[in-house]
């Protein structure tokens, strides 16, 4: 490995996670060797270009990184596999749950665990197996990368950079660290999902015809393998388990303050829930966007604001928000146009140029 | 009204709902008044061109239908006094809960009832407010229906017209039935979103970089409106109390059963939210559409599913789903390609020119 590239990757486990890895890592121009108990798999994964099959013999050189994508019940087992058979290549992994699979290496190859280094993609999808694998599932998403006390810096390094050569973005815990936040991020939604869209398989047909997005959107992950599933949550269960009595006893609260008619309570816990889903960081983990409000005045006439957004798009400006200032004393017609913060003088001109009276 | 064709039409309250309803009617062709006590959000709405302000004066002819858009605690008092000051008028409102409205409306204007029937657009954003408004956001959804059983029958067909002129498909339901429906597919996704948002305010930022798509989806419609939101459920809080409890002990149940490691039980809750999430219906309602699943032979080769792809892209087929057949004594390189049953010959035809094997 040279200059941050790879020549040369073994990726054991072809699913979604693997195959995808191995297609991005096979864009960036790395050989990339592919092996699966799963012939079937496999046999996918070889046929959408991912790689071509390692024939079992000892490669030389040895691949520059081994990275393992199997179900959590055997991601221990097969990394300290691994770590045997190829005595120099670091070795990573991209499943969901890593204090229980670091366990597992530390017991089965303590001589070679500095060699490896967990790590986790926060992609993915409800689908499985390597037909729903693609190259670019990573791109902008976060890649938890997850070394122990006695990981080298050296591998640390090599799993980072299969981060970014994948086009995701490194962001380093330790392994329960990893484990607490995705209890958070992930598991715990999985369930809600689950249980939300379990309570649809005893309606009447009728009653699901008024299904609109907003359900769509929380249950569509409650599509994801059960088996897969049953799997991640079991190999993380103690943090999943504290957050699931939580967020049960959240529920039945939010059902008495409903019974009881409280308002100011519905309304505190519906402002919570506004709160938290703000806190969710943009794309490439961007805390917030730096924007910058522009307050323009409008006439009193039909199809003003019409107008004023086809004065601004002609002109190239992106509006990121709108909003309506409705503090007393502002005038009634003032609307306030958010753009990035470098679009500034761009959505002046256009303004002026169109005649429209910038506020204040 | 002539050939299913509004000539005028009242809208009163010009928040998301009211003014979305307003722009597709002014599509439409009709002529749109509105009205609404905050001056701020009429200006906008009559800016987006979604219509001109009401004078308050009565229009001549009266309208052909009167549209009540407006918070769910005021909505049965805007009904009543709508049914009063135009005397001939059907009159309909898009709020969310029907019951309660009823009620109220049946209380206020007892002679007037059989003019009102209630409905609810299965349409929205987590956003609210005119800004948010859109004409084509009805478009391909339900719209529930739901007479009372003094509604006069040429009032329903006013309002079913209403739905089809603004793009969406009626669904007849009583208002109770309604309330009930939504409360599974609208309210306790709605608050089972907030709860899971709400869990989010404590974790660490680090935690929350590992945020992917699932926690987004499960929790957008979260950042909706408190206010509004407290509204709704507070007037649906019977059937929605009651399916809380349910979500509640599900969730109980699923943290105890991940604390005593019951893979089998754990598996059997995932797969019920597998099933529950498959009950949702298609667009435009469809139950299920009717594919035929071709299976197509691959050779062992590297690229030979990115030259299936291909193949059949180029011919303009559309493949609606892709699987691999993994039952004992089918062949490895098996796939099953699953595309609309009139897509067929088309398909067939591209495989006999590329050179594909059609099995069995």
């Amino acid at each position: 490995m040279s200059e941050g590239l790879f020549r040369r990757v073994l990726v054991i486990g072809t699913g979604l996670m693997g195959t995808s890895t191995a297609l991005a890592l096979h864009r960036s121009g790395a050989e990339v060797l592919l092996e699966d108990l799963d012939a079937g798999n496999l046999r996918v994964a070889v046929s959408l270009g991912a790689g071509t099959p390692f024939s079992g013999a000892s490669p030389d050189p040895e691949p520059d990184l081994v990275v393992v994508g199997v179900p959590p019940a055997v991601l221990g087992n097969v990394v300290a596999d691994a770590l045997e058979r190829f005595p120099t290549s670091p070795v990573t992994d991209v499943g969901s749950v890593k204090a229980a699979a670091l366990a597992d290496v530390e017991r089965l190859a303590p001589d070679a665990v500095e060699r490896y280094v967990g790590s986790h993609p926060m992609a993915g999808s409800e689908q499985s197996g390597p037909l729903a694998a693609r190259a670019d599932i990573f791109d902008g998403r976060a890649w938890a990368i997850t070394p122990h006390p006695r990981s080298r810096d050296d591998a640390i390094a090599v799993v980072e950079q299969l981060a970014r050569t994948c086009g995701a973005f490194p962001v380093r815990l330790s392994p329960s660290e990893h484990d607490e936040a995705v209890a958070l991020v992930s598991h715990v939604p999985q369930v809600a999902a689950s249980v939300v869209a379990g309570l649809l398989t005893t309606a009447a047909e009728g009653h699901l015809m008024l299904a609109g997005q907003g359900i769509r959107d929380v249950t569509r992950i409650a599509a994801g393998d059960p088996k897969l599933w049953t799997q991640i949550l079991s190999a993380n269960a103690t943090p999943v388990a504290r957050l699931l009595h939580e967020a049960a006893s959240d529920l039945q609260r939010f059902a008495l303050t409903l019974e009881k008619l409280e308002p100011e309570e519905l309304r505190d816990a519906l402002e919570r829930g506004g709160t938290g889903v703000r806190r969710l960081p943009g794309k490439h983990g961007a805390r917030q966007e730096s924007f910058t409000s522009i307050p323009v005045l409008l006439q009193d006439q039909p199809g003003e604001l019409a107008r004023l957004f086809a004065d601004v798009g002609g002109a190239g400006v992106n509006i990121e928000d709108v909003r309506m200032d409705h503090s007393p004393g502002t005038p009634a017609g003032l609307v306030e146009l958010a753009v990035h913060d470098d679009a500034v003088p761009a959505l002046l001109a256009a303004l002026e140029r169109h005649g429209w009276t910038v506020h204040g």
